[in-house]
């Protein structure tokens, strides 16, 4: 049976403490002023999802942690430059309900602070010394930017596939748990076919977070997420949610027509998009996207069989879990 | 005696041709208009002088080009990525006579393709599967991150030190010079202490650059350089000239005064700024500034005499000497 949610990271304190320390060091400016700015992105960052698996799936071949933490480090950086950059695309205002550094800094210096951190990202994943860790490492900073691209070129539109939809969401998000399961491995002398589970793993439970993620942004209030309900909606994004909810809606209803408006940015009224996300959470189209998310982690949790450690097979299935706690 | 200019683009043209086919390849997007937008950046590029750089400073060690050619467009994509997000950065419309990307499209959409590029350009340097290419390539993306923080944060004094500056500009514009040869002949085997002086070598070349660079920001006229005359000014960057130009102005003087409001921003006026212009291109800051740009390039050809091939050497000289040929 899988452990609670605190034990996994009780468990890996001392190595996310270490990569923490490493992220720091590597996001630490000569400028004060910015040098702050930028520690506090770190600092107020997530649960080191990325980093955690990637060690994860290091330890089940290594007891030795030390080649393992500047990759973590790097994923995390590299993660935290994305998360920038999209803040200042999207003109966000707040993110884990704190004021972004876009809504701190102009553009240009927003630029640059992301820029600056996916340098520390590849500075960190070079210094692994290993040729494929940095291959990795700038495939998956490609797919992370096809995948912002196709969204902001080829989101807004209803009608579109749900192959159109996990692609970008691959890219956007379960490239780099991918990538961070996969380097893992690779640092960590893992044989090849428990590279590629592990890598496969890293992308489904990647996918699962990205649905979860863009459920939360219709159920959740906006108190509890730290933005605005409804932000995708707003940005005219379409996900998981929204395209199942428009395929049940009789044609040309108003419904039809209020979605369209405000996918294409002529409704923009607060209360007409509240309207919206309410009837949004009262469809079926919550309970399917769910549905769908744990066919993800159920598939991820099937491909870590091969992984030899008991112990760390489940420290792997609770952080596959974990996307689910955030609904509750 | 050095060969002309056309002589060293000649000789090398296959090569060079080899580089533009793999960076409008890396370059090329599924979105097409996206991708035109790109690959007419990339085609507007200037000489090529990175991947040039990076390509003789091979030809010294191997006859083998193939190594070479992923790396040279690796350096030209990273400078294109840089370029991209600098004119964003800098709100600027024209580019080499042409209008930027960001006239075209919005701030988000100018980040991503940005990030996109360097994405391809990490791509292309991990594709050499030396780990050392790529930390010098990492290392490099830092120094540029840097040089152009310190541009943002600290340029707008006329209070700084030769030192400031050219630590600035080292990091903005030289830095990938030294990569480009550095990597060159890490790439071709050379030995260690014919990296050294080959990277030093395209250090110096850079440095001349920039400054040559600066200088004609002030003494051409708009419809040459294709962007405004006295552009450094109007963003308040200082510049070597304005430096030099500032330290010979009698203390208190009106001229003082005005230089002061046009770098604080305090005086934006068009014709205010054109007289300033004038004044600076009848000063001795002019000659100055291309004499310290002269003593760079001096200090690059006296690096380079370690270099045993003698045509390869006088194809160096030719590429350090082009820096020049610009003001003429």
């Amino acid at each position: 049976m899988a452990l609670q949610q605190t034990d996994v990271f009780g468990i890996m304190r001392s190595e996310l403490d270490r990569v923490d320390a490493r992220v720091e060091q590597a996001a630490t400016l000569d400028y004060p002023l910015a040098s702050g700015l930028v520690l506090d992105i770190v600092r107020t960052g997530g649960k080191r999802l990325r980093p955690l698996l990637l060690l994860l799936a290091g330890r089940a071949y290594t007891s030795n942690f030390d080649p393992l933490i500047a990759a973590a480090a790097g994923v995390e950086l590299l993660h935290t430059a994305s998360l920038v950059h999209d803040d200042s695309i999207d003109r966000a205002e707040l993110r884990r309900g704190k004021p972004t550094l876009n809504s701190r800094l102009g553009t240009g210096a927003v630029i640059l602070v992301g820029d600056f951190l996916f340098a520390q990202s590849a500075i960190l994943a070079a210094s692994t010394g290993s040729a494929r860790v940095v291959a990795i490492f700038a495939g998956t900073l490609g797919d992370i930017c096809d995948g912002q691209l196709r969204e902001m070129l080829t989101a807004h539109r209803i009608e579109q596939s749900r192959e159109d939809y996990e692609k970008r969401i691959y890219g956007k998000t379960a490239s780099l748990f991918a990538a961070s399961t996969e380097m893992g491995a690779v640092i960590a002398g893992a044989d090849e076919d428990h590279i590629q589970a592990l890598k496969q793993f890293g992308g489904d439970v990647g996918m699962a977070f990205q649905i979860v993620d863009d459920l939360l942004d219709i159920t959740r209030e906006s108190s509890d997420i730290g933005k605005p309900a409804g932000n995708d909606l707003r940005q005219g994004t379409v996900t998981l949610p929204v395209m199942l909810y428009a395929r049940d809606l009789p044609p040309g209803s108003d419904r039809v027509q209020t979605l369209h408006a405000v996918i294409e940015g002529e409704l923009t009224e607060a209360a007409a998009i509240d309207d919206l996300v309410r009837d949004i959470r009262q469809s079926s189209a919550i309970e399917e996207s769910l549905e769908a998310a744990r066919e993800f982690t159920d598939r991820a949790k099937a491909r870590i069989e091969i992984v030899p450690d008991p112990l760390t097979r489940d420290l792997l299935t609770d952080v596959a879990d974990l996307a689910f706690q955030r609904l509750s």
